[in-house]
């Protein structure tokens, strides 16, 4: 099978996700990574691709666009995978330039950034795509798939969190991973942005419901910073379900619980990243189940999604592969089962931010979509 | 050890809560049950106290509350155990008569019936007691002692959640306990007031602090219910912590899922019903503990409130126990620990109830305490 | 109903499991504690029973037997909660006085005193139960009801451990409840007649099914220590199923930790008595199911033996009043449901702990079942 | 940093753990899989080379050896992920060649094989490596790093276990994994040698110590199975400490459940490979504490080992990457953390396999090491 020519924009040395997305390429074998712009600063990005064996590094991003489109063994596809604010430059570089995006979540840092994006993605014959790569976790897809199976009934709760503690106390000057998430100017947001579009995607993933209106209250705990630390948000959805999201980035004890509950009035399903391997469902007056990746009792593509027996637990980074790996069939031209996240859902996230900072901003009021 | 002659008024046959208090108030050997109005009709009633062995049964509780404290031997104090609309009069009458009250929660279906007990307790020589039984278990109250100690520092985020699904359908017409609780008439709320005043109480308890404001949304999931059955509740405290609560009887899977989860800028701790005898708390960037009802690590009470060793468990019926022991204790006067609920959380839970429908019908306003 | 007059030899001050005795017997009802031998030490005897607020107190238990036996209102039934080696002389006295015999665990210190025992219960007209208070857990009768239907196929594996860790280190002399647990000649054994006894007890209970024959290696790792605190047990049954026991007093960080797990050709459940009302139910390529104590999917049995909701956690003192409930329906001529383990049960656990000491000190020889 | 060229023998369509190799190869980017003989059937390897785009298919493994070692850009390791019993051949030709060893666990399928492999790696120059995967585990290397600081003080009791119910039935013909686990010529042993020796050097390479006798009994439970499908087994240890084993592949709700539980007389550690990213460590008399997969409280290696933050599961392909990532050191020369189990390990494994088989043999008689 021919392998992917893969490029990425980020992901320099100190950097988090890049080595991720680096990771979750390789996993099933289908891309070579052969090009990148990993750093604003020239220097960092040439020593960067060195150490990662990559063939060709550019100062910046417009470069390698300009460049990889131009050669016959260019690349197919670029990862971009920069602070929030880094996305709309090269996402619209390399869309002009016909080269597949598959981008790091949130969409933008800004509106203005995301309807560029928008707006290059019309245009583009090239894909965009974004990496909310907990829909690539095999239990995530069979709750999905019991949902649209009416296992669950008639939806009415739907709950997501996503809680962490790592920015409990103001961070050092030296972490550059926290340092652009609490800036407003690189993040755009806080813990809504970087975590809580999280757990909006994936409630919106699952029930494949996106909610009518929003009701959010954002707070800033720790002394100082600029974002909000911690978010307690309402959900309605149109047929009448009610949920909530929590997501916070200061719960002491929590080191990155996203989790899912979703109820109907037949079932119930629960869902905690930090054993994925493992689903509870309930019928109404049944037991519960647990049911297990790729274990017994799963539906149709559970066994697509998972490279080992139940049991031999997946984690994040195949999780995150999955979503690799589905680009790779749709790229080349194999297979598109509509399961990666694109613009659409960064559409939805973006709503889902810049709605829970008006909603916060008065007071807790609703916030309409559109 | 002298007993304490107690009465009840309510608990006939096909009651639930009234089984519960006697056998509360059994498991420490400090209360003989030996008088009752136990059922409105007279001849449940009689039948009843004759299969509980109950020395003398009355026709209804106003005859009782006359009766009893005219005798030498009248009882010490009453356990009332009606549905909600039923407090207000036994409250009432007993407390004139300048007997003891163990009431069971809510304190009332009505802001009128709460303020009518309030007058009276305040003109009272006796005790008024609210069983908001969840405050019994050891670790709940060791989970008090640790935030007033300080191990969490100052507190941010304070959820509580009570999830059950035992109303996920509409019940049918033999089911006393459903009905009841379904009817605006004699329970005056939902789920909020059923379950929700717990999770509220609860939150209360242990944190200290009573928040200042909240905002609720409501809902009645059935089809044809008259009272909420599943509420999302967002609550603001005086010291800048925020707090959520849910609370909902139609979530398929959830048996009796009473959860409290608080973090401060130190710590976090997590306890969960289903499994009372474990508690998790984490100071920050230190692994998180398992702490055990009775276990290592414990604070000045833990040991008193517990008859067996850890990894023995106790259940509901021992937490439920222990409020009556400390009951005891302090009608007996020699000790008041000050942990037994009283009027004062039953006037919070009624300012609760009565605030989340105010909220809800103004969709989600924030309401004022006092 | 009329209830059960009983007595108690043992339990005074500084006991432990007189005290879970006494409210055991005080949870449903159904027992009135009116006498006792209470202690050893006449002085201690008479200050405990005054504090118990119990009638008639004795020095011994041979003049409790006599007199008790004589009275009109005399004991229907007495509590033995003494040291092993103190069992055998009052539950012979009271068996020949007539008298109904609660006896705790194990049967005895030596193989002579069980001999003893049995040869009265035989002569008497008064019943003899063992209380392996473990059998009274809600779902380890449900686990017994499965395996009889044969939910779980012919079984093939049966594993019981039961660990704890506070003999980990030498006792103080001042700690009581260890010191005569690990004195020989009260004890008889150590952890194998403490608590190892349970696990066998639990294990053939549930299966319905006593091994034929045992290889045992006992350890004890406390310097100085004159009885087992670790061993390693293996079983083989009639049927062909192979079994094994771990107990251990030595194990840092448990509890009281009593699994049970049972794995048949059909199915396999596991079960864990820190957490006992949840048990875990796998038909062969089926997801796993929760069954709760009272939940949905119970056998005949399970309502009968629980007093509250699922979800409201009972433990280990709802399942020991399990045992006095049933004791009591049996002395009152009411029903006897089977369940209360007896002499049967008691000679099988001596069999167990002689032949465990026997195959250890034979390098793990297999010892053979009568 | 220069990749390492890397063969496989064994691994072609419809084996299982050379897809498990080779994604474990590439996880950390550090090896280029150039060559195989992937299977015996040579329009099977032919095929199976191409479906993966391997450069240079062999019909066999003869050749392969010498025409890599003849190259000038020759592979540097091999991957041997036969059967057991073509585990020698390869082994040996590729070691005599110069070339490195990566071979699946067990060693061999028969001591014969194990003494030629033993020889070949004496005389070779090239390293010899065997995949006892589980040692990769962060938490697993964690808890050695534990046991060998005395945080658990001198071990006593050692248990591991190992199940599984994937052969509770017989399986049928076309089940090509169960089919060669199941024949003696071919697996040498049934479930000791499947998983149990994964049990067996999980808990050698945690405590450091490696057995002195062992005594075993084994069962085959499925009508008509030739090798053994449940084992029971003690371990003495040369200071004393006592040990357990269970492995099973009958045992049903089991899915991959291997455990390790290591109790000292100063702390304990328990840890299952199902929920890899926790283990709970006990020190005597101080509450249980969860140590977390790159979380606090961690030793000096615990974040080598691991890519991603804590919270973000990590699983069973990433713990047999650290394994690969550890052998690209050491054949880059970079590194040899000592980690890595070579033939060492794979003869300890061999003891294991043939004193179970000889002791149940005997009745479960102790068979001493060497």
């Amino acid at each position: 099978m021919k392998r992917i020519k893969l490029g990425m924009v980020g992901g320099g040395q100190g950097a988090f996700i890049g080595a991720v997305h680096r990771i979750a390429s390789r996993i099933d074998g289908r891309f070579d990574l052969v090009a990148g712009a990993l750093s604003s600063d020239p220097a960092r990005a040439v020593k960067s691709a060195a150490e990662l064996d990559i063939e060709r590094s550019y100062d910046n991003f417009e470069a390698m666009a300009v460049a990889e489109s131009a050669r016959l063994d260019g690349i197919d596809a670029v990862a971009i995978v920069t602070p929030n604010h880094m996305h709309a430059g090269p996402a619209i570089a390399f869309l002009n330039a016909g080269i597949h995006v598959i981008c790091d979540k949130p969409l933008a840092a800004t509106v203005e950034d995301a309807k560029a994006i928008e707006s290059a993605v019309s245009k583009s014959k090239a894909r965009f795509f974004l990496t909310h790569n907990y829909t690539g976790y095999p239990l995530i897809r069979q709750a999905r798939e019991m949902v649209a199976n009416g296992d669950l009934g008639d939806l009415r709760i739907i709950q997501a969190e996503y809680a962490q503690d790592w920015l409990t106390i103001a961070a050092d000057a030296s972490n550059k991973q926290a340092n652009w998430r609490t800036d407003p100017a690189r993040a755009g947001a806080g813990c809504i942005g970087d975590i809580g579009t999280h757990a909006f995607n994936l409630a919106t993933f699952v029930t494949g419901m996106v909610p009518n209106e929003l009701s959010a209250e954002l707070s800033s705990f720790v002394s100082g910073r600029q974002v909000d630390d911690n978010a307690f948000i309402r959900l309605r959805y149109q047929n009448g379900a009610r949920g909530t999201i929590w997501s916070s980035q200061v719960a002491v004890g929590c080191e990155n619980g996203l989790m899912l509950r979703v109820y109907g009035d037949k079932g119930g399903l629960e869902w905690n990243q930090e054993n994925p391997n493992q689903m509870t469902f309930a019928r109404f007056s049944e037991p519960k189940q647990i049911i297990t990746r790729g274990g017994a009792g799963l539906g149709s593509g559970a066994g697509l999604w998972t490279r080992i027996p139940p049991g031999h637990p997946e984690g994040y980074l195949e999780g995150f592969a999955n979503l690799y790996n589905d680009i790779a069939d749709i790229i080349s031209g194999t297979n598109d089962n509509g399961l990666v996240p694109d613009l659409s859902a960064g559409l939805d996230g973006m709503w889902f931010i810049t709605s829970c900072i008006d909603s916060s901003n008065a007071n807790g009021s609703w916030i309409k979509r559109y």
